[in-house]
């Protein structure tokens, strides 16, 4: 942490960078506190891999794309594929997402598809990003969030666009919509499902001062529901599925959307102009240089 | 409890009753979770008694209508005289609600108010539920729910409808807007109101799950607002009242009215959509049969 | 205390007066618990100190009005100047606002401003009022309330501008809008303020009992932020404010006017309205009577 400071500083980010918040070990692995670098990785193998327990009609589907399955287009569109796929499944009734990766939940956005790209590549996957979202807030099935490590930014809106967040119970993990500690400005959308869940007060200090929480600081303001010990994270989302699933469906589907339609029909009707926002911020000669400025020392740092 | 569940498997409810709780003594009493069976009751001894002491300003409303103070038509329409009464009544500043009946402040609506009856009747019925919401959310008067029993579904609204709730500090009394269990959903004016005294996201685990609270949990998340020993319920809201009624009587009503008169205001402009939709619902032949084995499912527990 | 409400009697204040905490040292203080009475002061030395560390880019903006810091028409314009001043100011990031005066942060509105009042002057100050607000609700500064003394109504109405509340952990402060105690009613951006921070249920309590929290319980609601030794109530701001001065001002602003621009969007497009309906208010008869037997009440006591 203090060899970042050191670097960020090196690299005149003293204020971007001053709350990075990076859990290294062996120099390999890197939670960045928003966006994430993702090593290039040219082979065809999923990022995501879903197993559908026909007899309890509960899937999990776990993130597998080393080092800290950063939301890139490719991430982003295999999630949505398979979303899609069991939302249509009538068998699949409840949803897990958790990680197969050590310490790291989601760290976030790529950061390489937003440095370099042409708009019209950066509107693609800020629509990606949109679709998750409404995809997942809005979903059918009972959703949940197995949080085993570190959620940052887009992994802290994955986690909040599900019915129910499980955290494992360590306090060297943090979540959070820590977007502005980097200079960015966490949407509307992000902002409204972070009230709906925290409450105005708690949200409007969390996304002023860009706070990442440690699980125990985010079930106490109710970012995430419940810790458990991290080896218990899976099997209590589990039994909580089974409690939520003794529940009707078509009551607790339009209860749902009864909860959370407006919500999503505020982006539905807004998504070209949030569209056109991100891609004329992102672009940016301002924001292009921080993003390559970041980028040199998430390399130097792998280095 | 276990008996009932076996009973609900027999009859095919597996899903709609699997977290009925119902508090029986010497087989007479129910408490079903949100729809009760009143024994039919042709006499005409009134189901509700209210005494207004002159010298305080104060009037008790005693729901005194066994077994468990079912919402029916005929409760509702006794239930909104009475308010409408003491709301023209000057002398009148400040109401307390409770019930006489051991164990139950009220179980909610009257199932026999929905089965097999005309979409006239049951659209009469849901205007009066209604009414008597739109006369408790929006009353002029110190209104306090001194809650010493149970209270589901409709018996929870009737207590959110009122400016402050004390409880029996009972663990086996439960409260709550458990519609969702019973496959019904409860209306977006329930929500609302449910949104307003507890937020967002309580609301929506709330609604979601259909979950009833024990005393000492629903105070955890404000659904009520102070537990005291049973027998110390009503003279705790008449010592709570004296202090409400030291506020000046406009001033305190203006400013009841600037909270609340939106959520009142939004079903004003759609009760008749919301009656529609109430009717079109309960008249359906899927929720008619359901309502049929239910109603068999109680009866066969009180033979 | 006791002799405050015999006086009260006395004057047939009871119902408006019955709340009244009052701290008062050799009769020389006196908080009131909405309006203050000051003590007419011809001079022109300045209500407020305003000094700006340029190496910190941190104002501390000094309240120095005695005997209670009341929010004249003259105090509220001096306060409104040095807003805009600092606020164009690029070399000031940071706003601490703080009382000089022992006991006491600020009373709140001025009676003086309200009693035998031209339509047009009483406008002309409600405008202020309405000033002060918008200037620090939606300020681009990063803005804290050192709150060392009691703060009712409008001094309430100011720290909830803020973005951050620091009080003095002594019981005997008390902080609240309490309004409705005296008779009056906290107008809408009130109310959609202390929402904001508290939520809507702990409003609707607080508002329509017009409660005043001791520190202790303020902080329990989310009233204010943290509470610390009196002595380091503007040490502990101006370390909090250094961390909020990390943050990117950019970004940080841009979720600032996110958060709250609608509820400034909702006074400035009713703006006009809210004057009229407080000069009509205020001008009625029925309250000038109440203004001046109150005024007496107060002039007897310091006499």
């Amino acid at each position: 942490m203090a060899n970042v400071l050191r670097n960020s500083a090196k690299f005149g980010f003293s204020g971007v960078l001053s709350q990075l918040s990076i859990h290294s070990r062996h120099g390999r692995e890197c939670v960045s506190p928003c966006f994430s670098l993702q090593q290039r990785n040219n082979s065809t193998s999923p990022k995501i891999k879903v197993d559908l327990d026909s007899s309890t009609g509960v899937a999990v589907l776990r993130m597998q794309s080393p080092p800290v399955n950063s939301l890139s287009l490719d991430f982003l569109t295999e999630f949505c594929i398979n979303l899609e796929k069991l939302e249509m499944d009538r068998s699949c009734r409840g949803l897990i997402i958790t990680s197969t990766l050590s310490k790291v939940f989601s760290a976030g956005l790529d950061i390489m598809e937003m440095y370099g790209k042409s708009p019209e590549r950066c509107g693609e996957f800020w629509k990606a990003v949109q679709e998750m979202w409404l995809k997942l807030y809005g979903s059918n099935m009972v959703t949940m969030a197995a949080i085993n490590g570190s959620s940052p930014a887009g992994g802290c809106l994955m986690s909040l666009g599900c019915d129910y967040r499980i955290m494992a119970d360590n306090p060297r993990y943090s979540i959070g919509l820590n977007e502005t500690q980097l200079g960015i400005v966490a949407p509307f959308w992000f902002k409204d499902t972070l009230v709906n869940t925290v409450g105005n007060r708690a949200a409007e200090l969390s996304l002023e001062l860009g706070l990442l929480y440690s699980a125990p600081d985010a079930l106490k303001i109710g970012l995430v529901d419940q810790l458990v010990p991290e080896d218990q994270v899976l099997s209590t989302a589990q039994d909580t599925m089974s409690k939520w699933l003794a529940v009707p469906d078509h009551a607790r589907q339009i209860t749902k959307s009864m909860m959370r339609k407006p919500t999503i029909d505020k982006l539905l009707s807004n998504r070209e102009a949030d569209i056109t926002n991100f891609v004329s911020f992102i672009t940016k000669d301002s924001i292009q240089k921080s993003l390559r400025m970041y980028l040199e020392m998430l390399k130097s740092r792998k280095a």
